[in-house]
């Protein structure tokens, strides 16, 4: 089926291939790409991008030895299949198949998981660090997009390993774009980089600089003089680089196999902390990426020829946000909005687009957005902050000390919380109930529904302190939208529906696999009360100890994990008010979870409603039966 | 008694004074600041070198109006004196007193509150945009040192104040100094601009620069050019700012008010971001700070006369801890140690004397410093991270996502946990229990006395999996230390002392008190059981639960925040193993602690040992009277 993929012995063979075969083996790539992540979703943009450099990669380090890390590291599908995980590319993010970022458990050729932003050049330094201490030898590369190279930590890193001095390679890998299209001063004057012929350094000091390669320096500079344009040894100062103690190469162009694979050979003799800046173009090789990169970074399922997406049944939570805070800012000329890259994935462009001027995409900043806002509500705006549970743990700190301890309205739009599916571990928005409901002066929503959603967003514009509201990925319930918007009284939940035998406590999505859990009950012959406690900080607690006076038998369900998470709190609060109710807590469990769709996570860790409804039935083996003696036992009590 | 201080009207008086009379000014400043900290101890040297700096933003802007952000904060002693403070400087620090930080709260003259690093530039751009859209004219000014220029949230800053071209004015504030001696590629470049004439502009482009500012351009322009090297209006590339938008200036003498005024005058007036680097020194005016800036960094009470401190009574954990890593680096050559920007402060210095090139001091960088070490332990080295609990909360994506994640042994030792004291709120370090607790595949111990620190660095060495030991500031309890090293098993705690009417379980510096409330409780005639839990994750389970046969009442004592904290966490296992005791949580509430004395802290929190009881024998008023028949009650249940 494929040309070259299906003959060659990986990785090893693809160093054996002439240029020719290489190329079509990167053809073959794309193919292959493009096929998994239609039928498995992913990211597709990126690894299109780097199909050359992956091959070049591989021709010239050993990934068995020399260690590869990838930035973020949902471009590693390239690696992947170069180091023979092609054939599960079919099962790729699938419940038990391929991750789709790099995994030590997976492969020995992962050198280090990422999946969060910025983190490579400091693993590599670390890396490159032992390697001296224990008398190593093999080469050390981090991997890292330009946008990626705007986190702070990258920048700390960067600026630690030009002061150490130790033999590494950062590939910066400019495509111009992070998610969303690039932002920043750097990315402008990567931009310069680029095109400015005036960055561009005359021969003489390029062959200076080549000089300082040993062995190969002189020969090398000899041969990039004879080759001048043909070989395109462009070195620009990169003087920004050069500041913090890098050698800078490049820019090179991203997509020539020769021109890559003859930079990395020489590059990786050359001592000191390099970095190499080549080009690539996100999507390249299939049409509709090239054409929306934004919408096939992360994507799902998609038609290969046409490129288009099925729609969706109803609108997501994200939309919704979006499309709140559009009203909200033509009627509130203070609403500023705020995000790390995430323009479009938090639902944000329609805002960009008719208010830039109150728009903020700091890139992937996410300490940074945090502290601004702080800064802008101090001021008298109403900031609002929308960031995706997994990477608001980056601006954890910030919320706390900069936010909370000054009790200024930012108000955090929390994306992505809970389980999130095919992206796995590194993306899980399932720790905010924890790390959030541990600071003080914070208020904490997660909606069950639409509706609940926009009147958590007007709640939080009138509350004028701390709010975070944490939403799901993905569609919402299919409520009906009410036209008129509810302020909801902080620490206030609502009955969803009534019952005599059993009390559900629910937050979120836990909601409706609550209400999942009660109807599956009732087939039981066991009738449950359904609560949506809405507020995670400050919790219902009158209404909750109502219900702990009616009901000896509690069951608590949240899409967060279970330690420190909302029935955790719920403890709190029976145990300081004497309550020796029995609870059954449903959440997740205190370990990070496996990639795999949302509903199939569910049935693993025993959430889905029939499951619920089995362990509340193993918990309490006669619940129901003795209905009446039960209320007055425990009415007596 | 102060020459000037005594006659103006602050902070309006200032502006009107003669340049001798800020002289003299300046001089009354520096007595005040030795007198105040040599008497409630605090951050001298950082505050004897921002004299003239904070006299010359006093002139040039009106902190009423003008917003002037300070960051870290620990530097606003001279800002708080000249904003009408300065006879409160008596209490610095005290319970009730003036803070050692800008608070809000305190003065609207302190525009944002500050504690911990980097944050400065964020908020001033926040406020910035927020003065433009509002239509107001300000200026907004942060104060930065280059200490605080290395953590990776200011580089996000900076990145991004670039491209938005706004007006404000960051003053790197040049000390060569962060806590320790700088660190980074980035403190070497700065080096270089300070002495390398080659960065020096020649005087056409430095009149160039000069025509750029509005108005005063051309006039100042020709002044420079008349004073030349009288006015030294050095004026470098300081290409590293200018690629990411800034206008640099400098680098400008900080202890010379008369340029100082002068510069910051014309500097107003500039457009977009600027940024002004001027060069003071640590201590300067005060000998023995001077000489030794790291000691006066920040400081107890000690003898003006001499510098010298009182003598400590007996060893510090940080003390112990940095003994135990010199051992441990001597016979284990794998072992490496990384802090950020707090050697000292972590007792490493030995370690860094002995041992260069296995420590790392990575600058006020808590991420890198975090992933790094993800990095070193991946590659086969064994790497402790010595930060602050306040700090590490920087960081805590990177433990999460980097560290636990994958399970790497990286050991933190987290430094300063529990009530700080007179660092106050942005300091305490009370949510470390809650927010590592949350973190999956974690061990987290904390440290009852001298011995059991030592013990718990043992078994962190040999568990190869991710720990964290958090252990209080100060000096141990003095007990005797033992020879040999105990292997703690991970979840196993120790039963201080017996007991038969009700049992503390407690926790690091939770025992101490626990110790006392017992010996206090046992002259009511209550007999308590104290048991050290030691492992906060995995909890003793097992003893916990036999403990929670034996004793209907528990009583849960912690040096951290209750909201999801130690005795949340046994209030999980109890709940989860269906045991219904009654549990008394004593620990910090969910609020932010505000500065004072540790042990005047407890008091207000009603922490000490006699709160305590008064608190336990208020719930269980009749604890201890029918013993017997009270177990008889409950075993048979």
């Amino acid at each position: 089926m494929y040309e070259i993929l299906d003959k060659i012995e990986l990785p090893y063979g693809v160093r054996k291939l002439k240029l020719s075969e290489k190329r079509q083996l990167a053809h073959d790539i794309r193919e292959l790409l493009i096929a998994s992540v239609a039928n498995c979703g992913g990211h597709l943009a990126s690894n299109l991008g780097v199909v050359e450099l992956s091959i070049a990669l591989h021709t010239v380090f050993d990934t068995g030895l020399d260690r590869v890390i990838w930035d973020v590291g949902h471009q590693s599908y390239v690696h992947k299949i170069l180091t023979g995980r092609w054939k599960e590319m079919e099962n790729l993010r699938q419940y038990g198949g391929l991750s789709g970022f790099p995994k030590g458990l997976e492969s020995g050729h992962d050198a280090f998981d990422t999946g969060h932003s910025s983190t490579s050049i400091s693993a590599a330094l670390g890396m490159a660090r032992a390697r001296d201490q224990l008398g190593q030898k093999h080469a050390v590369v981090a991997v890292i997009g330009d946008g990626a190279l705007s986190g702070g930590m990258a920048f700390e890193a960067l600026n630690h390993a030009g002061q150490l001095d130790t033999d590494m390679l950062v590939i910066l890998n400019d495509n111009e774009m992070s998610i969303s299209k690039n932002v920043g001063a750097l990315s402008a004057y990567l931009n310069r980089l680029r095109t400015d012929p005036s960055y561009t350094r005359t021969k003489e000091e390029i062959e200076t600089v080549l000089h300082k390669i040993p062995g190969i320096g002189s020969n090398l500079a000899r041969a990039a003089s004879r080759f001048k344009d043909k070989v395109k040894y462009l070195m620009v100062p990169g003087i920004f680089f050069e500041e913090l103690g890098f050698t800078y190469i490049g820019p090179v162009n991203g997509h020539d196999l020769q021109e890559l694979t003859l930079v990395l050979t020489n590059v990786r003799r050359m001592k000191g902390p390099v970095l190499l800046h080549i080009i690539t173009q996100k999507g390249r090789g299939y049409a509709p990426a090239l054409q929306n990169p934004d919408l096939f970074h992360g994507v799902g399922p998609f038609d290969i020829d046409t490129g288009h997406l099925p729609k969706k049944s109803r609108k997501t939570y994200t939309e919704l946000f979006g499309q709140y805070m559009t009203e909200k800012a033509r009627d509130d000329q203070a609403v500023v909005a705020i995000t790390a890259a995430m323009a479009s994935g938090t639902g944000l462009n329609e805002f960009a687009h008719l208010y830039p001027e109150r728009f903020y995409d700091v890139g992937i900043c996410e300490q940074h957005a945090v502290t601004m806002a702080a800064g802008m509500a101090k001021a008298g705006l109403k900031p609002v902050v929308a960031i995706y549970s997994t990477f608001l743990q980056r601006a954890f700190d910030q919320v706390l000390h900069d936010v909370a301890m000054q009790k200024l309205p930012v108000i955090f739009a929390v994306d992505r919380a809970g389980l999130v599916g095919e992206d796995g571990p590194t993306h899980q928005g399932v720790f905010d109930l924890a790390y959030l409901g541990l600071i003080p002066n914070l208020t904490i929503m997660a909606p069950a529904d639409e509706n609940e959603l926009l009147d958590m967003l007007h709640t939080a514009f009138l509350l004028e302190s701390p709010v975070a509201i944490r939403y799901p990925r993905g569609v919402g319930e299919g409520v009906e939208i009410q036209q008129e918007r509810q302020y909801l009284e902080p620490g206030s939940g609502r009955i969803v529906q009534e019952g005599q035998d059993i009390a559900i406590l629910a937050i979120g999505r836990g909601v409706k696999l609550g209400q999942g859990a009660v109807n599956l009950l009732a087939e039981e012959g066991i009738s449950a009360l359904l609560f949506d406690a809405r507020f995670a900080k400050p919790l219902p607690e009158k209404q909750i100890l109502e219900l702990a006076g009616r009901f000896p038998r509690l069951v608590c369900i949240e899409d967060n994990s279970m330690a420190g998470g909302f029935g955790s709190s719920v403890l709190e609060i029976l145990n300081d008010q004497q309550q020796n109710n029995q609870v059954l807590r449903i959440g997740i469990p205190d370990e990070f979870i496996q990639h795999g769709r949302v509903e199939l996570l569910f049935d693993f860790l025993e959430m889905n409603p029939p499951s619920i409804v089995q362990r509340i039935i193993h918990r309490w083996p006669k619940l129901g039966r003795n209905r009446s003696l039960e209320l007055l036992r425990f009415g007596k009590k």
